[in-house]
């Protein structure tokens, strides 16, 4: 079944060593598992490259291209220089292809889309995104290990329980959880 | 200047060993230089993946994305997974972006556009493409760094003169080679 539908978006935030890739891995797994088809973005940092030095993609890079693409048997990738700063998100949402869902991870300041919180007791050390009212677009739940006060207007999931995770995502797709919260 | 024409296509084929990644990096950096924004493509093994085991972008993959999008400071990556088979050359010429000349490695039975092959003393152990009449589309030139014979129809080019074969594709591109060669 080809749905011609726009994705639906939802984010993961948090610290460092939160946790949220993790998280967000299982989540997608299990999405996948009830028959969805999910596409991933990730807000990575300075320094972090796909390629490998010596790696013909690579050469190519280094020689100037502006895009590399690479067809295997099994994928295909394109990497494409941004000399000018990172890509817009709503830039690389039209890149996700044809997906159900994508999960966002990181881009906190980015987009309109509803975000999960990620807070891992051990990686807790500041206050809440939540809390901290520096986001245009604050977090519409939090994913936790712990007891942690100051989430009391938003709903709390288990950091450990991906399918509670993925039925608050498919509750937010249809509606009702949004209608819930307000 | 952003060009909305489309981009000029030309590949490089030859047998594993023949140097064409070689002659098409030094080719691609040339024309860089003489101003002309370039994308690559190159076809490559089962086997041959660009992500690592481990990495947040492989995890997502693992975990059954369709897609998997990265954004750094620097570039932006996209991987998708093709369950049904190898992406068709003109989905990937899709994805090569604003670009004056695509440079494409390999795809030897895909697509109509002039093709440029590339010989090797050392590794020409097999006949020539050019001569074998297997290709729907047979190579317009020959860039080689010996004297074999065989190649008498087409121009020939020199394998260590990227220079020279960034001239014979910037002639291709105005259509001035085209003509001479009928």
């Amino acid at each position: 079944m080809i749905s011609r539908k726009k994705p639906f978006a939802v984010g993961f935030i948090g610290r460092s060593g939160s946790g949220k890739t993790t998280l967000a891995e299982k989540v997608l797994a299990e999405l996948v598992r009830r028959g969805r088809r999910v596409s991933a973005i990730k807000d990575a940092h300075h320094g972090i490259d796909l390629d490998r030095p010596g790696k013909d993609t690579w050469r190519y890079r280094e020689a100037g291209a502006s895009r590399v693409i690479l067809r295997t048997a099994e994928r295909w990738a394109v990497m494409s220089e941004t000399p000018g700063g990172p890509a817009p998100l709503a830039e690389l949402i039209e890149l996700a292809g044809e997906a159900d869902i994508i999960l966002i991870e990181g881009f906190k300041h980015e987009g309109s889309f509803p975000r999960i919180e990620v807070r891992r007791r051990e990686a807790a050390k500041e206050p809440p995104l939540a809390e901290r009212g520096e986001l245009k677009n604050p977090p519409v739940a939090v994913a936790t290990d712990f007891d942690e006060p100051g989430f009391e207007r938003i709903p709390r999931l288990s950091l450990n329980d991906p399918q509670a995770v993925a039925d608050f995502i498919e509750d937010l797709m249809s509606g009702e959880t949004a209608r819930e919260i307000r």
